[in-house]
């Protein structure tokens, strides 16, 4: 602790202190908006699941969220998780891709466009009659992950927290916006209407892997679609910073 | 497909052309840098553990990695996490928290400061003279909370990749960086040098929870930290933009 200790003891104290800034020679200073950092930050621990579960977007980032998802950082995000995800080579008819669907390969954003982009609570009759509509459009990045997922010879199973009795017209929104020949869609039956989706989807994941399936792949917007049991080989986690589902 | 048709295909659209902005009668038009677009979208998909294995930052990332880490961002992301991380209350002794080191407890900006903050190419031989040093400065939020989680008797393991011929030195910056009271101190033996470290790490939380402890939280700065069997209740992953563990 001898040259050293100047430096470490500076480094401690901005990390007390978070309002001035770490000086370097090198560095020069910079003028950094409060709340854009606040809320990149928010959004970063949100992104990487280190938030306790979260209702609503916090209200002095509603702008920050409603810029993101409507510029180009939400696009750019989207491509390039997609891209990522497009490396893999199979090997037989047992290797599957789980995909998730809201958010994942259908967007909802006109919905939370008219509606605060996660700063109004959440709310399920008002979210159902958006679904019925069965009219959101494809995450396009995602549409083509999916067909080469596809045309690389997986086995695709959507799995989406979506209920049984929007089966039809999740089918028809889904082909409307170009997804076609996965192996099976799953929904929540009604006693599993309250399960959390953590466990509800690695149920639906084991059953995979009981009938001999490799999941090499699986894309979603939230970690309850990733963690939990029979983790995908790699799981891909897509951006969304306006709802949390456990 | 009435009236959102339009929106959906201009929505498609543009997620096949990221040159352009998503228009929206509501949204201004803001001029983003390039740079610190594909930037600030690698370090999301980086942290959220959505790259395969990278072994350097990309060279046109060097200058934002080294303003986010020596500027407000990378301390603002610590401290954020380190305040979630604390909500927890215990039941009773057999309550444990995992702590990795590197990144995590201490931090190693000192010796990425000299070495391009990621840019070069991890050298070993290096990096052990600087591990040998026992200088690393402690991330204060982190020992902020492990004060915490030591206060409130949980059972603290730090499982960390360094090996076992550093733990006097490793010991010793511990203490010096003012950690104290650490149930076990878990290092790398010489034949578990070339695990990768999710298993390695998996495998020391597997006999934490044979000899009966919860984990009730892990924090790291890796996802190899984080994922594999005995996850923790919780897990915390830290902002790391510099280097990826496998």
């Amino acid at each position: 602790f001898t040259s050293l200790s100047l430096f470490s003891s500076a480094f401690s104290d901005e990390l007390s202190h978070p309002s001035s800034i770490l000086q370097y020679p090198s560095e020069a200073k910079k003028v950094v908006d409060e709340v854009d950092l606040h809320c990149t930050s928010w959004r970063l621990a949100a992104e990487t699941n280190n938030l306790a579960p979260w209702s609503s977007i916090p209200a002095e980032c509603a702008d920050y969220v409603k810029d993101y998802v409507l510029g180009r950082g939400y696009v750019t995000d989207l491509e390039r998780v997609s891209e990522e995800a497009s490396v893999f080579d199979i090997d037989d008819g047992k290797d599957a891709w789980v995909f998730d669907i809201d958010e994942t390969l259908l967007s909802n954003l006109p919905y939370y466009n008219d509606h605060g982009f996660g700063l109004e609570l959440f709310d399920h009759s008002e979210f159902d009659k958006w679904v019925e509509r069965g009219v959101a459009p494809a995450i396009a990045p995602s549409l083509k992950l999916y067909q080469r997922v596809i045309d690389l010879g997986y086995r695709v199973f959507l799995l989406t927290g979506r209920k049984e009795s929007h089966r039809l017209v999740t089918v028809e929104n889904l082909i409307n916006a170009g997804f076609q020949n996965w192996d099976k869609l799953i929904l929540r039956s009604p006693d599993e209407q309250h399960k959390m989706a953590t466990l509800y989807k690695s149920e639906k994941r084991d059953e995979m892997v009981k009938e001999g399936y490799r999941i090499r792949g699986n894309s979603g917007d939230q970690w309850s679609d990733l963690l939990g049991s029979s983790m995908s080989q790699r799981s891909f986690k897509l951006a969304n910073p306006m709802y949390y589902i456990p």
